[in-house]
């Protein structure tokens, strides 16, 4: 089988019905073997608001308690997911909208509480490697809701970017696997303010460097962090880099960031 | 590979979580391949009441707008259809939530408007029988929600009844297989006002004629006539029965109504 493609779309995609659209088509002409992974963006929240549920924030961060896990349940898992899923296979794709629930393919476990609790959120411990891999054999494309759940039935609200690093790390032990997150920029700037300051290709020494040189800060470091780890243990390299722009670096234009070792 | 069990549960189930967990550790103890379809129950009506969605019912019959449409997606899709899939994994067995988007396994048309518009309602085309028999020789439990997609990427709402039928006949080409519909009575009565009235056994010729006595009439009619169609193409025969006897009956308890040639 040829190389996977794992791809990463965000709120700023999910959000917007052009641009869902637009990466869609682009989405289903990529011939080789893919998944996908979608985050939730803004209508959780929207849902919420409209149904009169609180969101919770501690630290600046959203706690899933289960009238919150219900919503997400339904927008994450049902509407956003089977949207892509027949978007996909009207563009000749053939998708299978999954949660880590379905046929097992992410096992998590609640995340411990210790000075925070998160609520019905997931640490990801397996990945069912083998049905995720006889799925693609089958020519089927996963399309991963944010969503995974525990051996005791409770499904759990779980970061994207780390399902998609989990997913691609996982299958990089079957078949050359590559990782790509879709983002607002265009690739891993080297100056906040200029949008045309793309990196294009950064190794871990040269990432040491851009940390040192606090070039890369805050927010980046986790993501990059993340993706770095993914490439250590079998991912061949990671792409940052706007969705639209996806389809051109696949066919060999140099765009976004390109993260390897 | 065995017989296939096809079964269908609808909104007394659904609805019902005590009824839910009671019906999920029996269809968990059923160790030939199985099929669940499931229906909406009240959950979407009441979703669409909190979000100020009208329901608008044309002659007694729902009509599925846009905004409808946007929530049985969520209830059926997410909601209802994860917290199935979550439920049996944790009770061992291998589910995997689908519409007939998912893997392309029910294809649909948007009914047509004659002299009502029932909005976006799926009338079932075509049953995907290899892959779904293909999943059944993984080990997987399809988890049916009542939704199709037709070739133009529309979510379509769909019959679960319908929907159950349809998957019995096409896999009987591949394997012996039988319906269950779960049913609010204890199966079809002799005198509706009398629950211990089960009729244990109707055939198409004793079918004749409780029909003609009125034994049998309105509502129940159009529901045997199909259960009926599904046996003159294939399948073994159609039980009807409470979910809660459903194991019994597959333990050779006589309980319920079945149909057959």
């Amino acid at each position: 089988m040829d190389k996977l493609h794992v791809i990463k779309i965000g709120g700023n995609i999910i959000d917007n019905p052009v641009l869902l659209d637009q990466f869609l088509d682009e989405f289903a002409q990529i011939t080789s073997p893919k998944i996908l992974v979608h985050g939730g963006g803004k209508l959780a929240t929207k849902m919420a608001n409209q149904l009169d549920i609180p969101t919770q924030m501690v630290e600046g961060r959203r706690i899933t308690d289960a009238a919150m896990l219900d919503v997400v349940t339904m927008i994450y898992g049902g509407l956003i997911n089977k949207k892509i899923v027949a978007g996909l296979q009207k563009r000749g794709c053939n998708a299978l909208g999954l949660t880590g629930a379905d046929a097992q393919t992410i096992t998590a476990t609640k995340r411990p509480v210790k000075t925070i609790d998160y609520g019905f959120v997931g640490d990801i411990v397996e990945v069912n490697t083998p049905i995720i891999y006889q799925f693609l054999c089958m020519g089927i494309t996963p399309i991963f809701a944010p969503l995974t759940a525990d051996k005791d039935g409770n499904i759990l609200n779980t970061n994207a970017d780390t399902q998609a690093s989990a997913l691609a790390t996982a299958l990089s032990k079957e078949l050359p696997t590559s990782l790509y997150y879709s983002f607002e920029k265009a690739g891993v700037l080297q100056d906040a303010q200029d949008d045309n300051s793309v990196i294009s290709q950064i190794t871990p020494t040269f990432y040491a460097e851009l940390k040192e040189k606090k070039v890369i800060t805050d927010g980046m470091i986790p993501k990059l962090d993340n993706a770095f780890i993914a490439i250590q243990n079998g991912v061949e390299n990671v792409w940052i880099g706007q969705a639209s722009s996806l389809l051109s670096f696949l066919n060999g234009q140099e765009t976004g960031t390109l993260l390897s070792i």
